[in-house]
C-alpha cells in the first residue's frame, strides 16, 4: 500500500515531558501498520522513547516506567555461536522495539504469505510508552549445575555473580528462581512490555526457553528526582531514599561496577537482584494504623519519618519518645538505613504484583523487588541478612523467588548486548 | 490537618473526553490524603468517573477501560443475614471507590491509632481512572454442590444460571473456575482496580474468601462506537462486531434480561460468562501470515474481512475465491458469525493476560474472555459448542477456567447490590 496513513491518535492523552526523552516516535517511527485505517490506542499511550545504546543500559536510571514484564530464560543450546547469534538478534530487535518499530524489518503484516511475520502484531498502533529492555547474564551462563564450563566463559564469571545464599524467610519456588539470561521490559503500556518479551522469546525459539516471567503493574520506586514516590501494597510510599539518576556520584559508588572491581567486561555494568516478595496483605490490613507505621518507621500519609518532618527529612534514629526511639529499632527504615549498614544504598526498581489468589482465600500479591547494585556481596547480601533477622516487617513477608544477574554496560553502535563478555 | 493540600498532578497526562463521564473527580473527590505533600501519580492517570447507581450496573456498556482485576469469591458463611450485610457493605464501598473516594469514610490515614484503617492506602493520590465495579451471583449462591438450598434462595435460581457444560477443548482448572459471587473491576489504572478488589476482599473477611482472581492488561473489546478496536495476543483486532452501547435495540435483544425471560429479580440484568482462554502463542507465531489470516477470516493489518473492504465491511461468507470461500468455512469469523448462529450476538468485554510462564518454556498467555448475554442457553452455549467443534482457531486455544454469573440490574439509591434477589 503506497500511502502512509499514520494516525497520531496515540499521542492524545499521552504523557510527555519525560526528562531526557528522545524524539524517535515524533519522527514517525512506531509499530507501523501502513494499511491501518483506524488504530487501536490505549488510554495510557505515551510517546516517550529512550535511546537503546549508550554508556549504560537503559532501564536502570531511566525514570521508572509504570509497568513491567520481566523474563528469565534458560539457554537450551550447547553452542556458543548460537548463543552469540541470539544476542545479536536480540540486540537488533531490542534497538528497534525501543524506538517504536516492529521487532523485524518486515513487520507484522507485510511479509510473504507463507512466512511467519517478524513481529507478532499486538502492539500495532501503540506508542512505545518509554519502552526499555535491559539484559543480564545469570551464573548459569558460565557454569552448569555441576560446575562445568558451558560456553568457554567460566574464567570470566565475576566472583560476585553467585546464586544468593538462603535467607531466613526464603520459601523459594525453584521453578521461578534463577535463570541463565534475563530481560527486564519496562513501559508505560503493559501490552508494549509484553509484546517485547514475547517477540524476544519468539526470536530465541530453539536457543532459549522462558524459565519464568513476572508482570508488575505499579512501579514502587523512583529513579529520578523528577518522579513522585509511589506506594506499595502495604499502602505506604516506597523508595524515598532510592539512589536516583541525578545523583551521579552515588551511582558510581553504589550502582555501577568500577574498572577495578572484578571482571573487566562488566565495567560500567551492574548487578540486578530480583526477589519476589509475597505480602500477607490480609494480615496487614487487620493491623491498626499506628502498628503499621511502627513497622515501617514512617507515616502512612506523607511518608515522613516517625522522628518528624516531611517525606525527605533525614531519619533521626536517636530521637526518643516515651517508649524508646520514635523510629523503632526493628522498624523497616531503621533496619535498612544506610547509617546502620555501613552507608550502603541501592537503586531499587521494583513493581507491585497480583498473581491471582492463594489457597487461603487471599490475593497472591506483593512486591517484585528489583535492585541494581555494584556488588551483591557488599551491597545486598549483608542488608538482606540483617533485614531477614531483625526487621519487624518480616512477619508480613515471604520470599518466593530469587535471582541475580550481571548486567553489562550499554551497547555501542555495531556491538551486540554483552559483546565484551565474549570478546 | 486543616488545609486540603490536594495536588492535581494526577490530571496531567490523563485521558479526558470519555463520553458520558461524570465530573466527580473534578469536584475534589478522590482517594483523599489531606496530609500529602507530594502525591504519587501514574502516567496512566485518568480523571474519568462513572456513576455507580443507574438502570444497569456500570462496567457492561461502559466504554471498556484498559485494565481488569476480576475476582470470584466463595461465600464462607451460612448466614443469610451476614451475606446481606456483606452486600450492603460492598455497595457502600463500591459507590465510594468508583467516585474516587476511599473505601470507608475514615480513609487510609486518619483513623484511631489502634484501629485498622478502612482503606488500605495504595490508591492514595491516584485518580479513579473510570473505575467500575460490577457484581454477579454464581449458581453456588442458590444451591450447594449437593443441590441443597443455601440461603433460602433456591426457588429464585434462574433456569439459565447453571454451570456451563463441558465443551471440547476444555481443560479447566477447578480451582480457577466457578464461584458464588464475582466482582469485575475495570479501570485505566491497574493499581486502582487491584485496590478496589483488595478492599472488597478485606471488607468481606469472614464472610467470603477469594476463590480465584485474574488480572488483564489490555482490553480486547470495544463496547462503544467511540472506541477503536484493540488487538488480542494473536496480533489481530478483536471485537469488531461487538454489541455496543449505542446500539440500544441490540442491547435489549442480546444483553439485557427481559421482564418475561425468567426470574423477575434479574430483569434489566444480564449473564456474565467468563472463560480463561490460553493461547498457544509460540505455535501461532510460527505460522505464515496467510494461514493466520485464514484462521481468523480477517486481515491482520486492518481487520477487514477476507471477502474485502475495510474493518466494518460486512462479511461476505458466500464470496468464492479460487479455493472455495474467501472467508474459509472453518475460520473463526465464519464459525461464530451471527448469520450462521441464528443471529446471536454478544457484548464481549475481554482482556489480554500473561500469568508468568508455562512448563514448556513459553508464556502462560491468552485472552480472559468475558461476555454479557441475555441467556447463556441460547446466546452462548450453542455458539461455544459450534466453535469448539468447527473453528480452525481451536488448534491454538485451551480453555482453562470457566464461570457464569447472574448480574442484577443497576442499584437504585438506598438499595444494595442484588437487593431484589433477597426481597
Amino acid at each position: 500500500m503506497p500511502e502512509h496513513n499514520v494516525s497520531r491518535r496515540g499521542l492524545i492523552g499521552g504523557t510527555v515531558g519525560v526528562a531526557g526523552v528522545a524524539a524517535g516516535f515524533a519522527g514517525g517511527a512506531w509499530y507501523g501498520d501502513d494499511r491501518a485505517e483506524s488504530d487501536a490506542t490505549t488510554a495510557t499511550g505515551s510517546a516517550a522513547t529512550y535511546p537503546f545504546r549508550g554508556e549504560h543500559q537503559a532501564g536502570i536510571v531511566t525514570p521508572a516506567q509504570d509497568r513491567l514484564h520481566f523474563a528469565a530464560f534458560d539457554v537450551t543450546t550447547r553452542s556458543r555461536a548460537q548463543l552469540v547469534s541470539l544476542l545479536e538478534a536480540w540486540t537488533t530487535a531490542a534497538a528497534r522495539m525501543t524506538q517504536g518499530l516492529p521487532a523485524g524489518p518486515v513487520g507484522p503484516t507485510e511479509g510473504a504469505p507463507l512466512v511467519p511475520p517478524d513481529d507478532t502484531g499486538e502492539a500495532i498502533g501503540l506508542p512505545p510508552g518509554g519502552l526499555t529492555l535491559t539484559f543480564g547474564f545469570g551464573p548459569g551462563i558460565f557454569r552448569d549445575e555441576h560446575g562445568r564450563d558451558r560456553f568457554g566463559l567460566a574464567d570470566r564469571q565475576p566472583e560476585a555473580l553467585r546464586d544468593l545464599p538462603h535467607f531466613p524467610g526464603d520459601q523459594l519456588d525453584p521453578a521461578k528462581s534463577r535463570g541463565d539470561l534475563c530481560v527486564q521490559a519496562c513501559s508505560e503500556d503493559p501490552q508494549v512490555a509484553v509484546h517485547a518479551i514475547r517477540n524476544l522469546a519468539r526470536i530465541g525459539f530453539g536457543t532459549v526457553a522462558v524459565r519464568w516471567s513476572q508482570l508488575g503493574f505499579g512501579r514502587t520506586s523512583t529513579t529520578s528526582t523528577s518522579q513522585s514516590t509511589p506506594r506499595n501494597l502495604f499502602g505506604f510510599k516506597d523508595g524515598t531514599l532510592n539512589v536516583k539518576a541525578e545523583q551521579t556520584a552515588d551511582l558510581s559508588t553504589y550502582v555501577w561496577v568500577g574498572p577495578d572491581d572484578d571482571q573487566a567486561w562488566l565495567t560500567g555494568g551492574s548487578y540486578l537482584v530480583a526477589r519476589r516478595i509475597n505480602m500477607h496483605i490480609e494480615t496487614w490490613d487487620r493491623q491498626g494504623l499506628q502498628p503499621q507505621e511502627e513497622v515501617v518507621g514512617r507515616t502512612k500519609g506523607t511518608g515522613a519519618p516517625l522522628s518528624g518532618g516531611s517525606e525527605f527529612t533525614p531519619l533521626d534514629l536517636a530521637m526518643k519518645g516515651s517508649n524508646g526511639p520514635l523510629i523503632p529499632l526493628d522498624s523497616h527504615v531503621s533496619v535498612v538505613s544506610p547509617e546502620r549498614n555501613e552507608g550502603v544504598r541501592m537503586l531499587r526498581r521494583g513493581y507491585n504484583f497480583v498473581d491471582g489468589s492463594n489457597p487461603l482465600g487471599g490475593l497472591d500479591a506483593g512486591l517484585f523487588f528489583i535492585a541494581y547494585v555494584r556488588d551483591p556481596r557488599t551491597h545486598f547480601i549483608p542488608l538482606q541478612t540483617r533485614m531477614a533477622s531483625h526487621d519487624a516487617m518480616m512477619e508480613y513477608l515471604r520470599f518466593t523467588s530469587s535471582a541475580v544477574f550481571a548486567v553489562p554496560a550499554g551497547t555501542q553502535p555495531g556491538e551486540y548486548v554483552g559483546q565484551a563478555l565474549f570478546a
